[in-house]
């Protein structure tokens, strides 16, 4: 990464960012919190979405044609938003490409291990993340004294999709996802899926009634942006001087009729037109 | 569909029933219920699961390679058990194949509209299938006095394959999606979608209850299955002297660790080996 970030970057050009479907806009919201003055490219591969039911071959493969796609469009480093991708093809990108490719699964697991006092850290994912074992192995690397109690979430994802992010049904459900983290009395709680965020008050109250008011809740797709800042400034890859708010461009490999409603509740903001591409 | 049958068949040959998962397996218990003597060879495309976010020519494609796999394997007739493939691609299929295609929209569309009264119909279905307009299309073909209000129901899904079947949390989300037909004043409500007939006992509940005792739910694999029976029968294609239960032999292009758990809630049976296929 040293030889690829050392190389003329130009520093005007824009942060990559893709995820197999829209999820990943929660990493560009919190992108845009941490460097506000970056453009970003998005790419959903929405034709290909969900890639969690992938094997790995084909996972790689199409990170690959995302991250080369967006490469072609002159980013000037990638974030890997989608946590199945982050699982299996961080280092194949890294050897593919000549740009810098960070990823959402370590720096969650980071800001885990760096959360807890007790050693005791819940993951909610969606079933194939947690099936992975990325979350307890990236935290291994972390810390040799920490237990990872990982838990499959998969009704949170159309939650979000669907905006039940308030009320009786997500209580309920959350509050069923909560119990083996209770039971395993965790004292934080990772969230390991880009849909989560868009939860997160609700699993906060959860947490906090079911388990206990010291229970940390660690958003991956926040870790991940501040790593990401970290990285930037460190390299001199931010803007030089932008002016006001950087854009936001959106990419997606098919486009249904909700698209627009779900990208606008993930994103946080609303956005102009989408560019349909075929990878 | 008269030509193909009236080749000479191997009625001792399996029924082929495909699908883009597991969902499909409740075409399959319920034609178990219908036609017990019949072998059946199951393909559960788990690989590229959904279809529902794909275009209409990747679903043909999808479904080509299915169906073309099956018919190398003998099967006799070939059951769509795919509501987004029975939306775009039977007539394709018809067209290409040498035996006769059933599909799952248009049998329950016909058992919805012989049912209601008012000519008022409701239908739960993906947000995919409910965009494509296929179940009122479908439903003008039987009758021109039916009025189709069309609900999307994301979250039945994952409820059925996580099995929270019973119990506060499906209740909620029923009783949520069951809201707009209740104001409507639907006289029948539709489950077209292959993974509902394991929440119909809720769906039901929900049903009596808020919109009333006097309305019917008719679900799609039942009457999918009773459609391939009358033709089987009809069409002399049934095996002649079947000993016992026929088998059921399941295809899929991927396996997960959850797969045989799914499976098995959605075939309501045990069964044997998953045989890995590659399309």
């Amino acid at each position: 990464m040293t030889d690829a970030a050392s190389r003329a970057v130009d520093r005007e050009a824009p942060l990559g960012v893709f995820d197999s479907g829209l999820g990943g806009l929660t990493v560009v919201r919190a992108l845009r919190e941490a460097l506000p003055g970056e453009d970003i490219v998005y790419l959903g591969d929405t034709a290909r979405v969900p890639y969690g039911t992938k094997g790995a071959a084909t996972v790689i493969r199409y990170a690959l044609a995302c991250a080369k796609h967006l490469v072609a469009r002159g980013v000037k480093s990638l974030v890997i938003a989608c946590n199945t991708v982050s699982a299996v093809a961080p280092e194949r990108l890294r050897i593919e490409l000549d740009i810098p490719v960070l990823a959402v699964i370590e720096p969650g697991a980071r800001a885990a291990v760096e959360a807890t006092r007790t050693g005791r850290i819940g993951v909610l994912a969606t079933a194939g993340t947690i099936a992975s074992g990325a979350y307890p192995r990236a935290m291994a690397q972390c810390s040799t004294r920490v237990d990872c109690i990982g838990h499959a979430a998969p009704l949170l994802v159309p939650l979000a999709e669907e905006g039940w992010t308030e009320g009786e049904v997500p209580e309920l459900v959350v509050r069923r996802y909560i119990e083996p983290l209770a039971n395993a009395r965790v004292d934080v709680v990772l969230l390991g899926c880009t849909h989560y965020p868009l939860l997160r008050p609700v699993i906060e109250k959860a947490v906090r009634e079911r388990i206990g008011q010291h229970v940390t809740v660690v958003d991956s797709a926040v870790a991940t942006a501040a790593d990401v800042r970290a990285f930037i400034l460190d390299r001199n890859l931010d803007r030089r001087s932008p002016t006001g708010t950087g854009s936001v461009r959106l990419l997606a490999t098919d486009a249904t009729r909700s698209f627009r409603e779900v990208a606008t509740r993930f994103l946080g903001a609303p956005f102009g037109d989408v560019e349909l591409v075929d990878l």
